[in-house]
């Protein structure tokens, strides 16, 4: 479980690749190798044209014995929580990599699935199936605090690893369960609720015996989570003029448990439908993400007097006494089809721009993730 | 212990006193009662006009056997809370009655210190001293179920019921304690500080350890705060033109925990100044009550990367397992001198409004009270 610590430290790929060439290097191989950049640092919502593919010469030669490895990657995973890192006023190195900056000009680092092309390092060998932070890229060179963990064959696809029994899963169990302390037949508002973790947070809390209604942004995806994920209710939130009257409508009983996903006017419209004693785990904000003038303004009057918390996690620090708890739940859930898996995958490098822009205007349902290789796994 | 839950019950005087009559009236005997109404509801911060002092002719006799008690009251406390309930948009009966609406032209209820004229009820004597939910009022016809405890003669004056060992204490004490969970060092900043709550926050946390910087709105609370109170510094935030670079220069290390008493702003710039896993009992949001303009706007990106907690409180919610531990802390604290207590008291039924108004431009220090009769106790 220690690796989750390092889950969040940024790889510098760049920086190690101008430190290799030390020692004997037993056999030289380049490759030719794409990778994604920001141009510059934006503030708003991100569009195609603030990225750019970028591409350079990879030697894939690693020395023996020393920590480097390259990795190429199979499976990109397109999270919301890489838009802070984009910004100018990004927090600096000292504070958790969550919110480390991205330079401009060089790969984005974020979750990955790849294969270990070329290892230094004993404990990995060629071939070897990664789970770690690598590169927006084809290939990566990493460090052994950079991969999670070996993935070895098993029932469930690779791709389940960046989502369902990743941190996207993660997030959703430890944030529903240990944030939002649920008893049976609460009242439970999911909003993002088609997106990687929301679709998760609705599925585990009916599961567990509450009353989950979920907000999205389209019809088609309505019909989703009440057809397939088994949702009791969900409403398009751009079709209400009103949230607050839209949720009093779909809670005439309150809501006793909010998972937050995008803040803002929602949020504001929530802390005036719930119950006492309620309770908000925000997990994002992704309407405050790409546009600051849309933070809540909270009513404290409500606050006090329903007795409400409103509480930030980031799903790390909690993994280490839940972790095993969630894999062996999650994955039962998952043989006996009781949890519905959602992926949204697009194909190859020059897709991860549209697919990250994706996630701020509602095309995607489930969890986003870019395959790099049509032919492996 | 449990007279606490019903603390907040509102006394229906007038309603009961009508009902009086039944059965047999051993002494007919009149008296003339003068009490405090508001003479329509309010949203904005209240003004003196807003209220009215009425008299009324009120019959001291009760039926024996009865519940009916008339109390003299000698020492009405001026709480905030009770702006809320002067509002046309305050909940209704269903809700805890912190927030049931008060209705123009009756006597406003609230916490007070009385001695038992009249008794019906074969529990309580004529000249017993209670502590209750009175009414705003020279006199006032109570049930059992509106007294919270009688008030034996003590080492501490019979204020101190009101303030440092009544409702204040507790929820400067179970606010601290609990809902901010402190470590020693931590550092803690508390707003409105001078207040009855404020400033004996600020002692809890100085005495168990921590660093206390409190905000305040003048240069004398500032002097009163450092030199009689021992806090490590204070500031007059009428003075600072940017509550964030101020908060960053009194707490170059991060804000730990932050004790609000009045929402808005101030929240808005500790939220940006707080350090991981910091923590926010919300007690009061006296800028909003005034002004729903001032509503905090959260960044929530800070609230999840830093893992911030906030929290809404009513302090009879935890007071039945840490009542005896408080007044056991509190009265050794006092016996010993370590707590300074700050009391601001008016004279006269006529006084209260002004009392009152005074809470939300700042007038008073430390717990206000109003002492209805000058030669009692």
């Amino acid at each position: 479980m220690q690796a989750f610590i390092f889950f969040c430290q940024p790889v510098e790929a760049q920086e190690q690749a101008e430190q290799v060439g030390k020692g004997e290097i037993k056999k030289k191989m380049e490759v030719s190798n794409k990778y994604i950049v920001i141009k510059h640092h934006f503030e708003d919502a991100p569009k195609e044209s603030d990225f750019e593919i970028k591409t350079e010469t990879l030697d894939l030669s690693v020395e023996e014995g020393s920590d480097d490895m390259i990795v190429k990657n199979l499976y990109i995973s397109i999270n919301p929580f890489q838009i802070n890192r984009m910004k100018s006023f990004s927090a600096s190195q000292d504070v958790i990599s969550y919110s480390t900056r991205i330079t401009p000009g060089r790969a984005i680092d974020g979750p990955g699935i790849g294969k270990v092309v070329a290892s230094g390092n004993n404990k990995f060998v060629k071939g070897d199936l990664v789970l770690g932070v690598f590169t927006w890229a084809e290939y990566c060179l990493v460090k052994e605090r950079t991969i999670m963990r070996k993935l070895e064959p098993s029932e469930f696809p690779l791709t389940y690893h960046l989502g369902v029994l990743g941190l996207g899963g993660m997030t959703a169990y430890v944030g529903f369960f240990e944030l939002c302390k649920p008893k049976r037949g609460e009242k439970v508002f999911v909003s993002a609720a088609c997106g990687s973790i929301g679709s998760l947070v609705g599925q585990y809390a009916k599961l567990f015996g509450c009353y989950v209604v979920g907000c999205v942004g389209s019809q088609n995806k309505v019909a989703f989570l009440k057809d397939k994920l088994g949702f009791d209710d969900a409403f398009n939130y751009k079709e209400e003029i009103d949230q607050s009257s839209t949720l009093r409508r779909y809670f005439p009983e309150g809501i006793d448990i909010y998972f937050d996903n995008v803040g803002g006017k929602m949020l504001e419209a929530v802390i005036g439908n719930m119950n006492t004693f309620g309770r908000v785990a925000v997990c994002g904000a992704t309407s405050e993400y790409i546009d600051i003038r849309k933070r809540a303004s909270l009513d404290l009057v409500n606050v006090i007097y329903k007795r409400i918390t409103i509480q930030g996690f980031l799903t790390p620090d909690l993994m280490i006494h839940h972790f095993q708890n969630f894999m062996i739940k999650t994955s039962n859930y998952l043989r006996t089809g009781e949890l519905q898996v959602t992926e949204d995958i697009s194909l190859g490098i020059k897709s991860i721009p549209s697919a990250f822009v994706g996630l701020f205007n509602g095309s995607n349902i489930g969890k986003k993730i870019v395959k790099l290789v049509e032919e492996e796994e």
